[in-house]
């Protein structure tokens, strides 16, 4: 059997993640495939309930270490549990965030180490990557616009422009460094040219 | 200020550790010495959600790179928020399990790298150590059925005496390999003479 391909959604604030991924999961069911679509953090119940404790309101200062260990946590369980039986089983997995997220957030808005998260993703990944990652990108004023149109900000979405704007260049910086896997597609157009653009990098890379 | 210390009661289920974590405090309080108890996974709120999460039973198998990691998160807070601010502060910081206990449950019991567990306790700890390691050592059946007395087992305590003996066994190799921190005590004796024996490691040591 044919191993299934492993898309990531990467991108900050209010860049159209969920629309976007939804309409690539109907995309690849078109074409035949099967498709499961899932997110990071999260993915399994246990991974979501990882997801739940990092992302509460709490008055206790979480250790940006507990915070980065908590995130390959999730990870392990997710890759364990969903994403490389799927894989496996011939089934493409799309996933809201991955890897890419961790140096981005953790690495770009927090100031981690990046080689001590490369070290937690060889730990917990070995040389896995996605097949294909998506990155929509747009200015920080724009995503944070359109994110707060959405109600209640969480912990994560709480933190400043300046923080996002570092988180960015991470996620730009890392698409320049593996082009033939990173694919930005500029999501400050309308929907309808976005998801163009969108069927063009999955035509022309898978 | 002079720095607290750190003290560390490890061992297997049912050796006595809580009983004997509050005599040690008692007898640091008695020579003049401010002590807090502690116990790992947990020790903050955050951690002992943690915790929560790592013993409560599931049908979702949790992956063992989650639970390492996991482990370590809770650590990584539990060192900043309340192990280092309370040695800084001159208090005594006593704690019913720590690092040792992942070595041997985590590497000794599931069978995980050792080398894995090191390089996560060099990213967290540096090289920060405990200052004394009181090890409460008792053959596995000693032990199992005591802590088979007090009601329903946890997840852990479910597993099996094969499980226990070479959780012992790294205990033991690690007193060997440490023995200016570690303390191996017989907690097969009656509790008058362990806690005699405790109290002179004490003395001895601090």
């Amino acid at each position: 059997m044919q191993r299934g391909l492993f898309i990531t959604i990467e991108g900050g604030e209010g860049v159209g993640k969920s629309t976007n991924l939804q309409f690539i999961a109907d995309c690849l069911r078109t074409s035949g495939r099967e498709v499961i679509t899932t997110r990071e953090p999260g993915g399994t119940a246990f991974s979501e309930e990882i997801r739940t404790l990092l992302l509460a309101p709490r008055e206790e200062q979480v250790s940006e270490e507990a915070e980065l260990l908590l995130m390959f946590s999730a990870r392990a369980q997710h890759l364990s549990q969903l994403i490389m039986p799927s894989l496996e089983n011939g089934v493409c997995v799309l996933s809201d965030r991955f890897t890419d997220a961790t140096y981005a957030y953790q690495g770009g808005g927090r100031g981690q180490s990046m080689e001590r998260i490369a070290i937690l993703e060889t730990m917990v990944q070995g040389g896995f990557r996605p097949d294909l990652t998506l990155l929509l990108d747009a200015p920080v004023e724009i995503g944070m616009a359109r994110a707060n149109k959405r109600g209640a900000l969480d912990r994560f979405e709480q933190e400043k422009a300046a923080f996002f704007e570092r988180v960015r260049q991470v996620y730009l910086a890392r698409a320049e460094a593996y082009p033939e896997r990173v694919c930005v597609i500029d999501a400050s157009k309308s929907l309808q040219a976005v998801q163009a653009e969108i069927l063009q990098a999955i035509k022309e890379r898978i």
